[in-house]
């Protein structure tokens, strides 16, 4: 249980974090910040937040749990505007799709007070970005992905690990760079693609045309093109090596169909697509396993 | 209403459209045929169908309506297999996902016939095929095209008309080739790009690791590449040119979004981004219109 979570990043990553520590009993207490004030104002308004700080760093006094739900170019400076206040117990999170950037960032700001850093991933988000979309169960059932350096205090990522368990999620520890590696080609090359579909077709005198015929199947592959431009940006720049990289497979795997549709190749093609159907099956047969074991000792009220 | 549905092929697709016509009231009895007797045999013990034909032919004797539900390729030889019973009250109608090719078939096969027959596609599905996974429901809402042929009959085309409104589809006429030329956009290329995804990922070192950290938006985003390989082979096939066509457009697009990751081009990503953000929200806002005109003059249970 925290007696404060220092919020700073009202949107839906962070609002649905503020409801679901609510929901869970884990918090008493959520002192809120973001750039637009009008943003801060409205999850206060809507119960996110219990209080309005003026600033990041107000937002952090008093606090013994601080989460940063920013874009991820943002860390560095975010960190930097809270450093002094930072102390030995207070529990640091930020909840960042990249990792190897946001912890080079937090080395550089926090220097001494790196101990008190979790960096933090979880699996999970809306194509809605907004406060107004926070859900408290947003991250019920989510993988969260934790990549401590060599200088985080083992207290800070146990209660870490804890505070994740009691949301309802599966928590796995790795470094930044694998972290990294994995997203480049399970997140990030996706939404590339997704965007650079919705490019291709647009781009194309009867593309309206098109798009009025969508249907349910387009509609699925592309929900992770209404993401977020700036968020997305950020991202994509963040890991640029890791997703340029991923591209290069891509390319490769693309090819392959389009050769043997080049070559009218029936036999290859099916081979290829009972190949792609088998693996996607098997990605997601298991599902996720959430759920609060009884070690976790933390209380879960849903 | 109809007296008897031949059903030809009792999987997803057509066992799906047989328990819709019975939920609406539209049809006494189906008799079906599927290459597989368990599959018909199956479809019988669910109620999909009354009747188990021993053969296609044999399904569409005695029918009003006939349905092929089968893969494309094997449209010309169904026809061709069942010509000498359709007869000019008839309405016989497909289900495939391109048109260019099942209409050049149909021509071929049916000869004085090609006016009782309604190209159709209706655009719905799911990832998993089988008359195990039919559903009245599947066709609600969905949008569904017709491609008559200058010889197609007014009487049929107006009744398939009225038909896939009873269902609560929405109802498109378009040309074979405006319809290829669309679904090779908005549908073919958006499998064959998701089933390059799982080879992209499964072809690498530690692709199985990094499929251990996909959340919700792979998930979405590759839920088309667990589709069926037989049936996705013939439509990539099928329509080939346009899939191709569709490719080089995409190939474009990605090359656009790589040079700026390239460049480091926040600035130019962001754009690109906030576009194809914008278009597929667009894309997506109004809900499909389905839903009964009180002119269609056909009764509607549910």
């Amino acid at each position: 249980m925290f007696e404060q979570l220092g919020l700073i990043g009202c949107g839906l990553m962070g609002g649905s974090f503020a409801l679901a520590l609510k929901k869970a009993g884990l918090v008493k207490r959520v002192v809120g910040y973001s750039k637009s004030p009008t943003t801060t104002e409205r999850a206060r308004q809507m119960g996110v937040i219990d209080v309005e700080a003026p600033s990041a760093l107000l937002a952090v006094a008093g606090a013994d749990i601080v989460l940063l739900a920013v874009p991820v170019a943002a860390t560095g400076a975010t960190l930097k505007s809270i450093k002094h206040l930072i102390t030995p117990q207070m529990l640091v999170m930020d909840v960042g799709s990249t990792k190897a950037d946001v912890v080079q960032a937090a080395r550089t700001a926090l220097g001494q007070q790196l101990g008190s850093f979790v960096p933090a991933h979880p699996i999970t988000g809306k194509e809605l970005a907004g406060v107004e979309h926070a859900d408290a169960n947003l991250y019920r059932g989510a993988k969260v992905v934790l990549t401590p350096t060599e200088r985080t205090l083992t207290a800070q990522l146990h209660s870490a690990q804890l505070l994740w368990l009691a949301l309802g999620c599966e928590v796995t520890t790795m470094s930044p760079q694998a972290h990294d590696a994995a997203f480049a080609a399970v997140s990030h090359l996706p939404h590339l693609l997704a965007f650079a579909m919705m490019h291709s077709i647009t781009g194309q005198l009867h593309g309206e045309d098109y798009l009025q015929l969508a249907g349910p199947g387009f509609k699925d592959f592309t929900r992770i093109a209404a993401a977020d431009a700036h968020i997305w940006r950020d991202i994509l720049h963040a890991n640029r090596s890791g997703v340029l990289d991923q591209l290069q497979h891509y390319r490769q795997a693309l090819q392959a169909f389009e050769s043997a549709l080049q070559a009218s190749d029936a036999s290859a093609l099916e081979t290829m697509i009972e190949h792609a159907s088998a693996a996607r099956a098997q990605c997601f047969t298991a599902p996720a396993a959430p759920g609060l074991p009884a070690s976790a000792g933390l209380p879960s009220h849903d």
